[in-house]
């Protein structure tokens, strides 16, 4: 057999030699029954250590393209299938009832200036204690002799949040009214799967967070806006046939201002004794910065009319889809049942690590490190913003890790401009449901390495005045 | 302050200590404002090491609960939020569409002999290449600058399942057609979700996979149970007004028969021009004993009206939570949008931890390696099950990791024999819609210890005659 093997490339030479072997089967260089060199020749044509031809050769016996014959040496069994590039009819689509909608959050390029909102920094992550907790957690796993995780939660994690939430958000709650979710994304999901019925009216924040707004339409929902002043949701302009109401009251998303407690008051008062559910979304309450934190809505819930839902994707990465919702009684069942049916539950390991880093205290150290780097990173992004008081407002945000601008004037070609300049920010106006909505930005500060605040806000404040 | 520290319990000493002091604050045994002593007089009134106890003060103030005052030591700041176990009411309900059904796959707990399906043994998985693979995804992930992960699925990963498919299942397709998921599971559940109106038709085997079955309903199909034979499922009893067909074709479950080629050819027939799907459920197609592999029935597909759903609960495990689709064109769109909507995406260390091993080619080596185990292990309890045909009747399982036994007569109190003896498995009548199923049990041997085969078998034989 004479066949060219390059060896070229990155990885390791059994990785090398193992891509170049494919591709002169996938094109056909190497045909079944061909015998391949033994592997101290090859080794010696190549230049290589022998085991790396031997760990090759087994690992495509493993595959099945080889195969080894006792005493005759190492044959070629069969040919890797090719998938044709050619133009295909489109086949089977969706049913009737689905509407095309955006898709949120999915993979987005990093711009020069990052000041995307809503995620947070691969780099801040407490790597060393995060191996830690994931070394510890594979081997639990590795011991574990039950037959298979739990539906609504490993029960450690479950414990770990219930503790959590008693020192982050005040919020008592025992491990078992915790379920564990992917991102608090299918706790919304989950929510609107086991309550709305198709026409059912749901109650959003406008502006507001547009994914909510999707995945409650998605499932037949009449949604209506429901303006936000200074204090909040105006409760008297939810609609009287309201189901579900939707809220953000640590922070409002996008705009910032907490509901007051009088609100809060009338929201409770204006859903007691009706079948009504309050979400309360609290994306990111942990990181306050003005005044005293108030306590989760959920705190103020004598009747089990709210559910409350959290994130670790702000705190930790958005990466780890990790999340929980506090569950009312009354919901609880159907909430597992639904869980068992969408997926299952979440992966162990990543339940077990997260756990672990709860317990060991890793987690509240790295949240309180969070906290006062966050806080820094917002004054010298404040600081820098205030130079152009000629070009943007910038709105008090009480919380969170993003500040919210509206501009002077209205800004055309927004996008394009942010795409000139390098910047990720959010338009405000994508958060409006109508049009007419305030021209402004979201500019996010979890990614934005801090000496490239100052430029990065010159550089915005040029390309709104170019 | 005199205080009770036990330091009893696991764990370490800080840990130790930081469960006393939160029990302390939590019984109110330490008041706000109270001064504890400094941490060198409590590390020598314990008897431990100072450092213990600063790091257990500095976690507990970065929980909020000490405060640190220079100079002055170490204060009491608030007391944990109490979980009172009083009574509630149930409170908000699901929607007046919600059914309740059964929770499938729950946590469970493991018997003396395990014969449950659909499980593998933690023990059998490559530990010291998936510890590899992790820690590889780990550093990936620490040096990653992307904002976030990709709704669809990593794409090393969605290449490294193409890569197997080809090799596994003959099955050609490229990376962008693959959708990784929450296990098979949440590739049902997505399906439905963007296919199923309510009141659509959708077929499904009789016997078949309960779960299936629940979330086609859960959605509002009406469910009709269409019979298998020798060959599979009886293509000539599909109603006319099927909108999706959901088949387990490489060998079906729970009986065990693979779907022969006129079946197969059959059924694309019976689709083609409409607007039907075909759902193939190929749950552990990996592991065949008799005879060579039918290819999938996705790679017959040339119109786009196949899904192919397939999952690493079978060659890994189930608490990976990870799964795939092999998309048909005209679905794409709306499943990722759907996918966006549930839960964003898959976390992404599992996902590059999993592309990284099978990168390594320790993904082939093990499933080789199973593949062998399981040939052993299930020729092991085919003989000891042929001891007692006076007992059962062993139905040819082609594939797979159980087999199916049918009753030579009905058995009462069942579910109490096999817990009575300390044994899982599953009664064959749970698989039937109509209770007049077929008498018998599935037999899974992923999780049952070589060992325990022989001896397991004789426990179920006395407990079934007694």
């Amino acid at each position: 057999m004479q066949i060219h093997l390059p060896l070229s490339g990155t990885g390791t030479v059994p990785q090398r030699l193992y891509r170049d072997l494919r591709l002169a089967l996938a094109e056909g260089r190497l045909a079944p029954g061909e015998r391949l060199p033994p592997s101290r020749a090859l080794a010696a044509e190549l230049g290589i250590a022998r085991q790396a031809v031997v760990d090759t050769y087994e690992r495509l016996v493993a595959e099945g393209f080889f195969e080894a014959r006792r005493g005759a040496g190492t044959f070629v069994r069969r040919l890797p299938p090719v998938v044709t590039g050619e133009q295909v009819e489109p086949g089977v689509g969706p049913g009737r009832h689905w509407r095309p909608l955006p898709v949120w959050g999915d993979r987005e390029a990093p711009r020069r200036y990052n000041f995307a909102g809503g995620v947070t920094d691969r780099r801040l992550l407490p790597m060393t204690d995060w191996r830690r907790a994931v070394m510890r957690a594979l081997r639990e796993e590795a011991r574990d002799r039950t037959l298979q995780g739990e539906c609504q939660g490993y029960l450690g994690l479950r414990e770990g949040i219930s503790h959590y939430l008693g020192y982050s958000r005040g919020l008592p709650c025992a491990a078992d009214e915790v379920m564990v979710t992917q991102g608090a994304m299918q706790g919304m999901d989950l929510l609107s799967r086991v309550r709305i019925v198709p026409g059912a009216v749901v109650a959003v924040e406008e502006p507001g967070y547009p994914p909510a707004r999707w995945v409650f339409e998605s499932y037949g929902a009449r949604v209506v806006g429901v303006p936000v002043d200074e204090q909040g949701l105006c409760v008297d302009q939810v609609p009287e046939a309201a189901s579900m109401i939707y809220v953000t009251p640590s922070h409002q998303f996008p705009l910032g201002m907490p509901m007051t407690l009088e609100r809060r008051l009338q929201l409770l008062d204006f859903v007691r004794g009706r079948d009504v559910l309050i979400v309360e979304d609290d994306y990111d309450g942990e990181f306050r910065f003005d005044g005293r934190s108030l306590e989760a809505l959920k705190s103020l819930d004598r009747h089990q009319q709210v559910v409350y839902l959290g994130s670790f994707s702000k705190v930790l990465h958005a990466d780890l889809r990790l999340g929980y919702m506090i569950m009312p009684k009354g919901l609880q069942a159907a909430l597992r049942q639904a869980k068992s049916l969408t997926d299952g539950r979440a992966p162990n390991l990543m339940q077990k690590a997260l756990a672990n880093l709860i317990e060991e205290g890793a987690f509240a150290r790295h949240l309180r490190r969070m906290q006062r780097l966050y806080q820094r990173r917002r004054q010298r992004l404040l600081e820098a913003l205030a130079q152009r008081p000629d070009l943007w407002n910038c709105l008090p945000q009480v919380a969170g890790i993003h500040l919210t601008l509206e501009f002077r004037q209205s800004v055309d070609k927004l996008e394009a401009r942010l795409l000139g300049a390098g910047i990720n920010a959010e338009d405000l106006g994508g958060f409006h449901a109508s049009s007419e909505g305030t021209k402004g930005l979201l500019i996010g500060f979890g990614m934005i390495d801090d000496e490239d605040i100052e430029v990065g806000v010159r550089a915005l404040a040029r390309a709104l005045s170019a």
